[in-house]
């Protein structure tokens, strides 16, 4: 844990797998970014997610950060959908959340430099991928990435259209305000038809997922096919029988790891 | 969930994983008995162990039994390794505890009846693992087992020989009192002194395990080497690195099973 400047000096948690590679040789690891979903914290993918064993195999480090700044100190909100937990991934412009809600930037500028700085990783090949609202917050931050940071971007069950979800419109509102060009620069599919990302992009998601209404797969796929600058690399699959818990991401989540390698290419 | 009779009328909880090939053939699968530690319940493996994915590619049935009764009619204490969430698997005879506490009656009798009824499983091919103190419990299960119910017997870090144990000696008083014949029935180094197993045993412990001297493992390869009828066949690996937790399960419940299977012969 550590001192987060981007999220008004709250304490902020996160996880890392480093693999057995980083002790049989003096190369630098690729690595991979998961962002979990609304409820959850920097643990849950740990205890639950099974990508330890092919990050092992592949030799790649995981970063897990949380999904928002905690603590006394931070604003919360009753719901389970709003405030500590369920930053959305957003950086907050309205009080009282914008003072430490700067989950974008804090994933993206401030814990991006601390991993790169602390861990032996490869710069060069990053990848990230997320469950729910952060298969919403890895699509929404690799599709903002003007640095070129993370090379491909994966998710499961992702929100995919919040500004036209009960998964997101209330949260936008809450943390942007009612300026709805600054919510669009928090939709994967606004963000798509926008301009896209300079990579491939996969998405996998439950056909017995009981949120599918709120995450709006087709929103993307329809943005994927229709992108200004042609059509935006998407491989997006429904799976039959399975829902939104991480027994499906864990299902999943070696194949997504082998794709991103093939991205990395390493 | 269900009422037990071997539990006093207890409300017992299990979980049981079911893999495809149950769907895809009409063909009964092998099936695998997992008892987990101290202060799990019936979920802890079906979250953390990781075993799912290897029963799916194997076609095994996996059996999640909760480590006691539980409930505000059953009898508790106040510290984590007595009482609820903490049977060590013996049938008590000590009251209040020999009313609900008859976990080896309920395991090899009941919910194996109910097991056999209720699911297109093999009763021909049974293993049965755990995990500490469910490691114990798989042990001391399959050595009592003179029905030849159980073909294999494997353990994480198991409790082997709880007579000359911390993790042991206050549980069996409570549970059993003070007649050591009777404890003797519930310590796997005992049991293998005694008579052992008509199968294979396999145990793997982690060398940095906290509780690595709780467990006595060395107790358990000395029975196996002056067993009374000959040596008993007992694989116990010592991993360095590895600690008492399920990531060190995770890492090796897919040996175990391939290992199971072989002893299953399908």
């Amino acid at each position: 844990m550590h001192n987060s400047v981007a999220c008004g000096g709250s304490i902020m948690h996160f996880s890392v797998y480093l693999p057995p590679a980083i002790v049989l040789s003096d190369h630098k690891v690729p690595v991979v970014w998961f962002l979990s979903g609304l409820t959850c914290n920097h643990e849950n993918a740990v205890l639950k997610s099974g990508i330890q064993r092919y990050a092992s195999e592949l030799g790649m480090c995981v970063v897990f950060p949380d999904t928002s700044p905690r603590g006394s100190d931070v604003p919360d909100d009753e719901s389970y959908d709003l405030g500590q937990g369920a930053s959305f991934y957003v950086d907050a412009v309205r009080s009282p959340w914008s003072k430490h809600f700067r989950m974008r930037t804090y994933i993206m500028d401030e814990l991006q430099a601390l991993i790169i700085k602390n861990f032996p990783v490869d710069r060069e090949r990053q990848c990230i991928m997320g469950h729910s609202m952060g298969g919403h917050g890895a699509l929404t931050i690799a599709l903002s990435d003007n640095k070129g940071i993370f090379r491909s971007v994966s998710a499961f069950a992702p929100i995919c259209n919040p500004m036209s979800s009960n998964w997101g419109r209330k949260q936008l509102a809450e943390y942007l305000g009612g300026n709805q060009i600054l919510w669009s620069k928090y939709d994967a599919s606004e963000m798509i038809r926008q301009g896209g990302f300079n990579g491939r992009i996969k998405v996998d998601t439950g056909a017995e997922d009981p949120y599918f209404d709120q995450l709006n797969i087709s929103s993307l796929e329809d943005a994927a096919a229709t992108s200004e600058k042609g059509a935006q690399d998407l491989e997006s699959v429904i799976h039959a029988g399975y829902d939104h818990s991480y027994f499906f991401v864990s299902t999943f989540v070696g194949s997504h790891l082998l794709w991103h390698k093939e991205n990395l290419q390493f």
